[in-house]
């Protein structure tokens, strides 16, 4: 990977410049508004909480008024918000000094991966020419095998466990001298994923403004797996009062980010077989720094299997959009966690919220939505 | 219903006409584009077409270039096209001469269905304060029942034949004095649907010319099961040089349009269970009149089930869109059907066609969803 320390400075103007560096490869992807949905947020969870795992503290349904804005980062390239890191990562390969001539091209870029960060990078790699290496478990399933391939990148095959893959990358890289481009834990990667925070707020002012001089965003809330998106959106919001939230799913621990964020240290394993499969890993080291040590991020909040299902659910049925799990989980915080809806309701009081949701992928297979609703 | 004699002629600008009138409660509904589907669409089918229907004629794979523009009324309202012709045929109903005075506000209207008409005219009724009786058989899904409620129509239940509904639909209309819409037969209906037509016309040549200069649309493939939408589709680029052309399902009968059409005489009797099951109806007499009688459709295509699920696949995993399985026949049309694709070849040559490719709707339920593809 390109020398962390040379990475343009983790702020908002740095997010600024990885847009000017991308721009060219990924889509402005559109930012989409539900009626229904927002009537949803805007209407108290009925009954009395029983039955949640509200009801017990013999709490009220809070109130807020929210107005919901979906970053469709489902229709980015490779399906996911991952190509902006990818494509950030590989141009900054790009300009650093001595790469060309030292035949960088050939030599490549490597990740573990086998989720859309493979895609991403195989994408990033072959648009520009460069030769990619996945290392994939063999247990990978076979569509996502022959989804990298297509984007032209050579799969290497490991053991499932991380030390078994992290070997492997180790040996391609000593083998190949390609560099190595991690999923989330790099400044580059935290860089390109931001900018999608930028386009979203920059959108929502020109569609609530007409044209830019709209009230635009008061908050945005995105998922948080390895942390490299999150932390990207926090920085893209840096001194524009728009304040941004992390969203994890409860499931087996996964949400690490939320636990590390409210006892202040960070957790380092997790494993979790939450539907929501890309957010089963643990909050990165930069990505920590932003979110917690910075405070970057306002708060994290984490919801059931359950609920993100039925934030799936009405995302199909009533926005007619194929998301996959993980990208349900910002909606269903605002939809269905009690702590996130009472603070909005203290916080915006009567004018409400408006919020940016983050959409950030669409990769799902339909047997396995096939299985989630049978 | 209002008496069809007295409705707008049945040409282009009765579709203007429409268009004008309903504006204010639909959607302009986005047209998208796939640079991944154009090249699959733009790939002859791999092989000697060995194995498919085509393959006993020793043809070779069509060559044809097709840049694909699709009209996606999945995000219209009620997730839709149907809601155009309703709230058509409702205001039709509002401008008619002594209704208001009349009691027809309270009389309300009525019609037999269990799918999107259904919500679309009750969506329209309520809208403007017009009671809505909705006849459906005993065993209609669950969830359509509870959608059609939702919009506030009083449901009356019927046996399941169409004589058994024809019967109730009858009764409630002598007794409560409700006006009858039909889902597709009435020229209200046929002038509301076409004006989607309009829309993927102009919106074409915003997209293609930057504000309205550009070349446009060669054709359009629409889907034909009363054939109210393809011929209000038809009427909507009479005179433009756009050809509109027709697409069904094979299965049980279901192409009934193009079986007519080729042999001069309307097909009135189907029952068929394809998965497309918004083309299960046969053409109604109005349509019929301009499809084949006016010949304002230039041509009828047919595709079997396993082309029309191969395309919904290919909408969901690339395009990330909910559509229904009735959506994905006119694309199904343009990849597999080689008689379409030949025709194309030949009329188009290297310039390729334009083709705007309607999304009718995006109404499908999860766990049918599961079946289809598990």
């Amino acid at each position: 990977m390109a020398d962390p320390s040379a990475s343009p400075p983790l702020t908002r103007a740095g997010v600024q410049a990885a847009h000017e560096l991308i721009k060219p490869y990924i889509h402005r992807t559109p930012v989409l508004t539900s009626t229904t949905l927002d009537e949803i947020a805007s209407t108290p969870r009925t009954g009395s909480l029983e039955g949640t795992r509200w009801g017990q503290e013999g709490r009220t349904p809070a109130r807020p008024r929210l107005r919901l804005w979906f970053k469709c980062e489902n229709f980015q390239k490779i399906g996911a918000f991952k190509a902006r890191g990818a494509f950030h990562a590989v141009e900054r390969l790009k300009r650093e000094e001595g790469w060309e001539e030292g035949g960088g091209r050939e030599r490549g870029v490597v990740t573990h991966s086998s989720g859309n960060h493979a895609q991403a990078l195989s994408l990033a790699a072959k648009t520009n020419n460069i030769k990619a290496y996945i290392v994939m478990p063999t247990i990978s399933a076979p569509p996502k095998i022959a989804a990298t391939r297509d984007y032209g990148a050579e799969i290497i095959f490991s053991g499932s466990t991380s030390v078994e893959r992290e070997a492997v990358t180790e040996k391609v890289m000593a083998d190949t001298g390609a560099r190595l481009v991690p999923p989330y834990d790099h400044p580059d990667i935290i860089l390109g994923q931001g900018t999608l925070g930028l386009e979203l707020q920059e959108q929502v002012r020109e569609l609530v403004g007409g044209g830019g001089g709209g009230k635009g965003l008061d908050a945005i809330v995105a998922p948080c797996g390895g942390g490299g998106m999150l932390s990207g959106v926090a920085l893209s919001a840096e001194g524009t009062g728009v304040k941004v939230f992390g969203s994890e799913p409860l499931e087996g621990g996964a949400d690490d980010g939320m636990r590390g964020y409210y006892s202040g240290e960070r957790v380092e394993k997790v494993s979790s077989l939450t539907i929501a499969d890309g957010l089963r890993t643990p909050v990165g080291k930069y990505p920590w720094g932003i979110i917690y040590e910075r405070k970057l991020v306002s708060g994290m909040y984490n919801v059931t299997e359950e609920e993100i299902k039925s934030a799936m659910r009405l995302v199909y049925e009533r926005m007619k959009l194929v998301v996959e799990p993980s990208a349900c989980v910002p909606l269903a915080v605002a939809l269905y966690n009690e702590d996130f809806r009472s603070m909005v309701e203290k916080e915006a009081g009567e004018d409400g919220w408006d919020v940016g949701i983050v959409f950030s992928g669409g990769n799902v297979e339909l047997s396995a939505l096939g299985k989630l609703f049978a």
